[in-house]
C-alpha cells in the first residue's frame, strides 16, 4: 500500500513512520512530506531510506493513505480534495473535527463510526487518553458529570516544545540564568502554565474545549457534562490526568477495576501498595494508556469515582491512534 | 520577645527566620534549635549570627515563642509541655492538627480561633493556600462541592527535595543517565507522581485526606463535600490546585473576581488577554495566594466555579502562615 505521511519531521509525523513499521501496516511505499526546506533531505525510516518531498496534490493523490501531521490550515485545504481523489485520509489537525460529515474517531470507542469514510479525524491527545478510559466506565456505570485537570509534557507543542524544555532547564540548572520562551507563553522549566492553545469567550482555552466538544462527540454524549482545565507542566512526554466523574449508577473502586482490567486499550496499574501508579516515566512509550489511583469520591455519594491516567500523547494521543484508524478504514485497491 | 525556630535548618525553618525579620516580628533574642548533628555551627540571620543549639526542654521553656518546624513525632512529645511551661507554640507539623483542643488556623480564615490558646497547629501547606481563596468565596456564594487537583512542588518535601530535582534533573540533561530517587517514591525529574505522604484504606493519601479534614476543620464545615487528587511535579517551589467548586448559590466569573479582588491573602491574577495567571514563576516568594483562571463551569449549572491557584508553600503553605499566627497570639509577658 502506498502510504504517504504529511508533515514527517515532526515530532507526531516521526512517530506515525515509527508506528507504521512496528504494527506491521501493509506500507509497499513510503512517501514523506514536509516543507519545502526539508525536501529533498533524506530521513532514515524503517522502511528504507526515502528522500523527504514538498507536498503537491500530483504527488499525493496517488496514494491509497495520507497521513496528515500538519495545521488546520492544511487540512482544510488538501484532507476533502485528498478524500475525493479516492485516497483514505487520517487528520491529526483540529481543524475538521467537528465537522458533521467527518468522523472523529477512537478506535476503542466509536470505530463503528469509520464504515466507509475516506475522510476521518484525529482526536486531541488528551481528549483521545480519556475517553479510552472513560467509555468502559460508561458502559458498565453510565456517565453525568466528568471534571478533569490536565499535566501536559512539553512535546505537546510539538518537538520544538520538548527541544525549549530541554534548553531552557539547562538554562537554569548549568547557566544558572532565568528560562526563556519562545514556544510557549512563559518559561516552563520548573514552571507550570495553565494557558494551553488560545482563549475563548467563556474564559476556558480552546485545548480545554477540545476535550470537551471531542469527548462529547466520540462517546455519542451531546450532552454530557464535562469540564477540563489544561495545564503545561516540565515533562517531555505524556499527557497525565486527574479526572472525578459521577456516574449514573453507583459505582465501586473494586467494580471500576475490573471493567478498566479488561478494557481494549488501557492497562490497569493501580496498587499503591506496590507504588504502582499512572506516571510519565512508565507510560512513556507505551500503546496502553495507563489508569490507576481508583477510589471513590463521596463528593457524589456512592456514584463518585476519582482516577488518575497517563497516556503518551505522540501515541495514544497522535500517531498511534492515527494508525489504529487506517487499520480500520477501508482502503482502496491500489490502482 | 525570646523566639526559638525549631527544625531552623530544614526548608521551612530557613523561611520562618527570614519572615519574622521581614514582617519586623519583635524578637529580641532568637534562638535556633536543630538537630545534634548542626548544633554548634552558626547561621547568618537578619538578627545576626546565632549559634544553633541541640533542643531541650531546660532552653526552650525559657522562650516566649516557639516556632516548630520539626516531625509529628517531637511535636507530640514535646509541643503541649512547652504550652503548659507558658511558652507560645505554633506548630507546623501534621500530629495535632485534628485535636480537638489545638486550633488550626489559617488567619484569613479563623483567626478568632486563636483566641487565648498557647498551642496552635499551622495547617497543611496545600490546604493553607486552598482556604484562604475558599473562604471568601464560601461567605459570598455558599459552598457545597469542592474538587481539587494539586501541582505541587519539590519543596513540599523539604530542602531534600529540592536537592534530589536538582541533582537528578542534571543527571538527566548533563549525563544522559536515568534520574534516581531517594526522597520521592520515584524519580521526579520530567515525571509525575501521583504519591504524597503514605496511602489510606480508602485509596486516597494522607496528605489528599489532610486536605479534607484540615479544610473541613479551618472553615468550621464539618460535613463539606471535599476530595483532592495531589501530585507531585518537577517544580521547585510554590504548589498549584485546579479547583472546581460547587457553590449553594448562583456564581459569575464577575462576582466571584470581584470577591477575591478584596479577599485578604489573595491577589487576583486573571486576565487571560495579557496572559496574566498564576504561576509558580510569579507566585515563587510571594506572600500572596495567586487566584486566576477564573470562569464559570457548567458541569454544575449556574453554581459551578473554576479556578487556579498558585501559592508558595513555604511561605503562606507554612513560615508565613506561622508568623501571621505568632502575630495574632496573646504573647505572654517576658519574665
Amino acid at each position: 500500500m502506498r502510504v504517504g505521511v504529511i508533515g514527517a519531521t515532526g515530532a507526531v509525523g516521526k512517530e506515525l513512520v515509527d508506528v507504521l513499521a512496528r504494527r506491521r501496516f501493509p506500507v509497499t511505499q513510503l512517501s514523506l512530506f514536509a516543507s519545502a526546506r526539508s525536501a529533498g533531505t533524506t530521513q532514515k525510516t524503517p522502511f528504507g531510506d526515502v528522500t523527504i518531498e514538498e507536498f503537491s496534490m500530483e504527488r499525493a493523490r496517488k496514494l491509497d493513505l495520507a497521513l496528515l501531521a500538519v495545521s488546520g490550515d492544511f487540512a482544510k485545504a488538501h484532507a476533502r480534495a485528498l478524500a475525493a481523489e479516492g485516497v483514505a485520509v487520517v487528520d491529526n489537525s483540529s481543524a475538521l473535527r467537528l465537522e458533521a460529515d467527518v468522523p472523529l474517531v477512537v478506535p476503542e470507542v466509536n470505530g463503528h463510526a469509520i464504515g466507509a469514510h475516506r475522510l476521518i479525524a484525529n482526536p486531541n491527545c488528551t481528549t483521545a487518553i480519556l475517553v479510552v478510559a472513560l467509555e468502559p466506565l460508561r458502559q458498565a456505570f453510565g456517565l453525568k458529570r466528568v471534571i478533569v485537570s490536565t499535566y501536559q509534557a512539553a512535546s505537546g507543542a510539538g518537538a520544538e516544545g520538548m527541544v525549549e524544555l530541554e534548553r531552557e532547564t539547562r538554562r537554569v540548572l548549568v547557566e544558572g540564568q532565568p528560562a526563556q520562551a519562545e514556544v510557549f507563553a512563559h518559561p516552563l522549566a520548573f514552571n507550570v502554565i495553565p494557558h494551553i492553545d488560545t482563549f475563548q469567550a467563556n474564559g476556558y482555552t480552546r485545548e480545554e474545549m477540545k476535550v470537551a466538544w471531542e469527548s462529547r462527540k466520540i462517546m455519542g454524549m451531546p450532552e454530557l457534562l464535562i469540564s477540563c482545565t489544561a495545564v503545561r507542566i516540565p515533562t517531555m512526554r505524556v499527557h497525565a490526568e486527574a479526572v472525578t466523574i459521577e456516574t449514573e449508577r453507583p459505582v465501586t473502586p473494586e467494580a471500576a477495576r475490573a471493567v478498566l482490567a479488561k478494557a481494549p486499550g488501557v492497562r490497569l496499574m493501580d496498587d499503591v501498595g506496590a507504588k504502582l501508579y499512572p506516571m510519565p516515566l512508565t507510560a512513556t512509550g507505551a500503546d496502553d494508556v495507563e489508569a490507576g489511583r481508583i477510589r471513590a469520591n463521596d463528593v457524589f455519594g456512592n456514584c463518585g469515582l476519582d482516577l488518575f491516567l497517563c497516556g503518551d500523547q505522540l501515541l495514544k494521543g497522535a500517531a498511534l491512534n492515527a494508525v489504529q484508524i487506517a487499520e480500520q478504514m477501508k482502503l482502496p485497491v491500489p490502482a
